[in-house]
């Protein structure tokens, strides 16, 4: 059995969020699918362990964002990698409200409200159907997967192919410096100027967190 | 409310496939997803209505081929909108039996054999979790997306732009022929041949019936 079968599943890049105890929640998730045509319900499974799985109960409405590939990835960074219960995800961000949820609104496809109808319990996660209830098309970004969040954003390859390779030998083994909160990698022998040369405003592309969150790879 | 949003939503293309009452049975999907990390379980939904949903009962068996941009289009077709109660799909195609189950094998990134632990019935559909107990990756292709299905295999893209709107103005209105079977549209304001002029060899490029297949649409 080769388990890294299951990488080769589709899937698209979602933001959920509603309103949870008077304070903007939400969170990244992946498994958003339509499951019926007619009166449209949507499943979306979510880790018990999440913040915004405990907002989700029946009778209770959320938001689906639809991010596509313009969507600022430090969003998902922010929103994939902290919890709800200690952080404003919402501080600085581009959102709406729309029937009392705050819907994420950056450069998004568009966005869905839904209200929750069952909630199917399944091991570590929920799997929450709920019926959509209002939506939106906003732009004609095209929607961003899973796949092209993994390659084009974390795989964060160098725009000029030739530079690349002679730094990549003159630069060869200088260290690699991980994100503590998202494990972004930073590898010194595939970037332009060196993680240690990095100014202090500098922030991980992934999560948006400090400099100071990183840690050198021991080799 | 712009209920074209849900067609923002990211899926993959699968084919389901078990043995039922001695036969080799299963149908197209889009709705795959993994739920859980550990000892993983999968979330497949399936209408009702569908042949191959009379097989997936608890305790069950069955597997999930990941279609790839090289498999066969009318491979699709062909799982996708006929009914293993009266067709044998497996004829013609290629495939192994792993576990005892038949699994299609043309160009796919490769499979997951599952096992039935819960049915949810959501309407019209049921939303089937299985266990994985067994997969392979068989390829390095692509995993094809439902985007590109529509987009690149659907939507039969001229190559040549410029032949293309010459075409355009020459033979515009010249008439639309569907598939009473899949619904694919032969428009000859986009082709190069008229429907008419094809041969009567000529097959679906979706799901492989012949011409006669195909009907008028009155503009």
């Amino acid at each position: 059995m080769n388990i890294n079968i299951l990488n080769d599943l589709s899937y698209g890049m979602y933001i959920i969020s509603t309103k949870y105890m008077n304070k903007n929640v939400g969170c990244f998730v992946n498994t958003v699918s339509q499951i019926t045509s007619e009166n449209p319900i949507i499943s979306v499974s979510i880790n018990k362990s999440n913040y915004t799985n405990e907002a989700l109960n029946i009778g209770n409405k959320f938001a689906i964002s639809i991010l596509s590939e313009k969507t600022d990835s430090q969003l998902i960074g922010k929103f994939g990698f902290f919890s709800s219960k200690d952080t404003d995800k919402f501080d600085g961000i581009e959102y709406s409200e729309i029937c009392g949820i705050p819907v994420v609104t950056n450069n998004i496809c568009g966005y869905l409200i839904c209200e929750v109808i069952n909630i199917i319990d399944c091991e570590t996660h929920n799997i929450v159907l709920a019926r959509v209830i209002d939506g939106e098309k906003l732009t004609d970004n095209i929607p961003m997967t899973y796949k092209y969040y993994h390659e084009v954003i974390k795989g964060k390859v160098p725009k000029t192919a030739p530079t690349y390779k002679k730094e990549k030998v003159e630069v060869k083994n200088m260290g690699k410096y991980v994100c503590k909160i998202c494990g972004y990698v930073y590898d010194n022998s595939k970037e332009e100027i060196k993680f240690e040369d990095l100014p202090d405003s500098w922030v991980c592309p992934l999560c948006g967190v400090p400099k100071n969150m990183f840690e050198k790879v021991e080799e």
